[in-house]
């Protein structure tokens, strides 16, 4: 190993950077096996698009907001000047790696939105929300700025612990998309007039579930890499993620009486569940919790759709909302010391600072999305989504030589 | 670096699980690809719920029986408290790399057993399987248990050699497999009462080579972090592991006729038969090894389908079974120095062990299935199984959309 | 870690020769998604055992070629004699990695001659381009044989520089795919004989994006693991590399008007561009570089196909070959302290080298395929290409249960 250990950090957190870049593809499989035939291809491009301007927001002023520095300076002086920027580009794989997270807050909302929603104000709600909302709270909980961190402390004796972003990237992607898909209203024909919901089929189990295994895979560098620094890496982290993945999978088995959605989502709500506390808890609390995740998404997908009539094509709301809540509170339940965790956590932190988060994404996803509604419009017209998406934004459908064909 | 080497073994081993439990998803989709349309969605469900059974299972039991250690300890234990258990949770991350080799045993079974196998009764053998019988040859062949390996070095002058499992996991997998397919008998249609075999298609070739891919990529994992630390890792393992895939495949070509699945599978075989010997051949043995292998195949898999009328469906056996047969005796042939190797292994050894491993494997694969299949079934009705596992399983096809509307 | 740095840097190069594997995985699901259902077969057929006969040509010559060592002795001496072996098999890792960069000239390749090519004859142009044509420019480039860089270096003042492959790997494989497809000539019906194009519709964006997915994921191995070893990483390369995608992402959308194989390929596009000079321009830089190749790619694909009639199915001149050849010359622009690069770099130099290896490419290209043209044949016959390259070489399609009619 070199001297110093700049080199092998580098290594270490471009691999998490790698992994969570995965995850998007994941995210982009997920919708494509989700929808329709007629809307995979905007599934794909959108997703992708979302990831290269929620990049470019998140480097000219998102990280600049959450963590002060800003890359208008020298290529030198960002490969490593010794004062804010670290030796061999550490800096700039943190960044990388920190803005795979920011860009999942669009990749969330993409899959509640799905179907209807048009192309450029979705573009310009990806720049305002990965460029300032996300940044915002997420400097607010993971670089004690405004003090926020500081009053949780004093208060309640401990401050919100989110170590990999239970809150900060699943409860807020979730409860903004929330926010947007009130804005956006059900698609045609999932609901009569009398209200009764009538099922949507998804295109495709396989394309689903790769997204689902994409996730899956990506999410151990989302949760270990975290750490930073081989230093602080915890083999405890990667086996709370396992043992939460495991216990959203089964529950979501049972619980959905054998659904393969439920069961691919399941693993992924045991996931977004565990990011908040996997560095503390202990593996039998977080199988738990993966557990509790997994039956919240079935029931809450079904609650959602069917009583709500909220059309959340993807369930992003009680995947990524409502459980990155529950994964926010149960931190300071299953992180307590009783329980067989590493302790140092308090139930009234993390209720209050998840609290916070969830209050202040739905508010930032119901005026954003209800601004560019008033300003500008964001469904496609009627007859735009009943061509579907990919025809009338595209001009080009998944399968073209068979659907050209016949 | 750090001053301590944990972190880095940590950041090492855990790449190691991440790149295996990637190939669990290769192994979804190989089967997804290898089955009719009706019995794709079953493949998903399945590969997915026995991962996290088996995880379980080795969690609660298996892991004990192999190598003594119990989870059920405080977080702030586990995580490190100098004796059992490493610091920085490196005793976690490798119980997680060794729990994706653990649970690769009902995915290798599952292949055999495709489109017509009952859930449940799949469930309660995973759960056996990986919490008792694997873990019991495990721990005798890598961890000294019950005085086998001295046995074994006393009589032949060096232990049973199995680096990354040829026969620990692929011929102990492969055999259970066989085993299985017996009791349960071939899919029907496949040979008229003439005992002619008809041919069942695959219904995709795409997706059965992304999952031949994912496995080939994941392998790199599987072979070369077995070494457990970066003191001990071997750039030899990664190219011998290389040189054997490449002699797979380009046997599989030539003597399976440019059949796609041939070449693909044929990837996998050279892959199976190098894991035991990737630490201790050269790079040009390894590349006769997987050639071998993948000539094995390709023979194996229309002799036991044409000749022994075992629906082995995705041919586990001959992939899984015999190869990785081949591959711990093939250990002791190109291992030795006289053939270029680095020498300390010995034939005797080889051939005892591997004879063991298949003996042990194919006794408990028929002992279990057997049991269940006497007590509760084990096979699907013949109604269930031509309406497709889909169906009859999971209430869901793998393309609703397509098959309800249409 | 260890007391030796070499542990940790086989496990660096290690992840990098995995990474880039992966990327073969996206190069044949790519050409799966763009080509017909008829040739969807071979696309991945070809790749893999592209990949394989690259392997065997460049363990046997082709790195001897280019580095001089040879592996033709024992297992012992190759994992580390301390002279030309480093120790712990480093030096067999760094041959698996530039083996993966090797064999991703053919892989290119494919992806212009697709629909149309014969079996055999591409595989002898693997062997020979692989083993004998790519590796004599690599050793010029990157092992300063033949004194080409001594004497770029005392006529420009700086050598030819490219970091990561725009020209050695990307430009010279587009180039010699021009020379084959202009050989090979257009599919049939590809244009009228009035000139006219008429499209041929690609298959699948799923499968098609999915490639690009892979690719994506994987070039942050291809350009970052490049530096070789934990003391030369840097950040820098791995954040340009995001900055250049990111960049080709969003150009190529607006230019190629929402078109969603314009939008992967954009992402490719700007990849490709930025190897050379990833180690040394500001991300700013690269965001140019990336959008610039974005634009050229879109453009330079409708010149090629509408213009030039050329029948480059997958666009793998324009998106190789030209932004290739853009990146190399990028870095002599880019790099230069003054756009706020590393420096070191000379335009000169630049020009020079890339002019070289579009040069060398294109001849050797026309020529290898020209003689294989004269000598065997290099396209199916035109009732093979109407039944499409799946059944005519593989006797198999690519959902075989769906078109045998089950």
């Amino acid at each position: 190993m070199s001297a110093s250990p700049e080199g092998a950090n580098v290594f270490f957190v471009l691999l998490g950077a790698i992994l969570v870049f995965a995850m998007h593809g994941g995210f982009a499989f997920l919708e494509v096996g989700s929808v329709r035939h007629k809307n995979q291809v905007n599934a794909l491009v959108k997703i992708l698009v979302d990831f290269a301007l929620s990049t470019l927001a998140y480097f000219v002023i998102g990280y600049t907001i959450a963590y002060g520095a800003t890359f208008f300076q020298s290529a030198a002086t960002l490969s490593g000047d010794g004062g804010t920027f670290l030796p061999q580009g550490l800096t700039l794989v943190k960044f990388f790696f920190l803005t795979t997270f920011a860009a999942a807050i669009p990749a969330i909302i993409s899959g509640g939105i799905a179907e209807r929603m048009k192309f450029l104000p979705q573009c310009i709600a990806t720049l305002v929300l990965v460029g300032l909302a996300y940044p915002i709270f997420e400097g607010i909980a993971w670089n004690g700025n405004y003090g926020f961190q500081s009053f949780i402390e004093s208060t309640f004796g401990a401050p919100f612990h989110d170590f990999a972003g239970s809150v900060v990237v699943h409860a807020v992607g979730g409860w903004i998309a929330l926010g947007a898909v009130l804005h956006l209203g059900p698609r045609l024909g999932r609901y009569t007039k009398e209200g009764k919901a009538i099922g949507i089929p998804p295109s495709s189990l396989p394309w689903l579930a790769l997204g689902s295994w994409l996730l899956c895979v990506g999410w151990f560098g989302f949760n270990v890499m975290t750490a930073g620094s081989l230093d602080a890496v915890s083999g405890l982290v990667a086996l709370n993620s396992l043992m939460a993945m495991v216990g959203g999978i089964l529950v979501a088995l049972v619980v959905g009486r054998n659904d393969p959605g439920f069961v691919h989502n399941g693993a992924l709500a045991g996931l977004v569940a565990v990011c908040a506390g996997s560095d503390v808890m202990h593996p039998l609390g977080s199988l738990v919790v993966g557990g509790v995740a997994g039956a919240i998404f079935v029931k809450g997908f079904e609650y959602c759709q069917l009583k709500l009539k909220i059309d959340d094509v993807l369930g992003v709301w009680p995947l990524h909302g409502i459980c990155g809540a529950w994964g926010g509170i149960a931190a300071g339940i299953f992180g307590l010391e009783a329980l067989g965790g590493i302790g140092g956590i308090s139930f009234g932190a993390q209720f209050f600072g998840t609290l916070a988060g969830v209050v202040y994404a739905f508010a930032i996803g119901y005026l954003v999305y209800g601004v560019l509604k008033k300003t500008q419009g964001i469904r496609l017209t009627a007859d735009e989504e009943r061509r579907g998406a990919d025809l009338s934004i595209h001009k080009i459908s998944a399968s073209p030589e068979h659907d050209i064909g016949r």
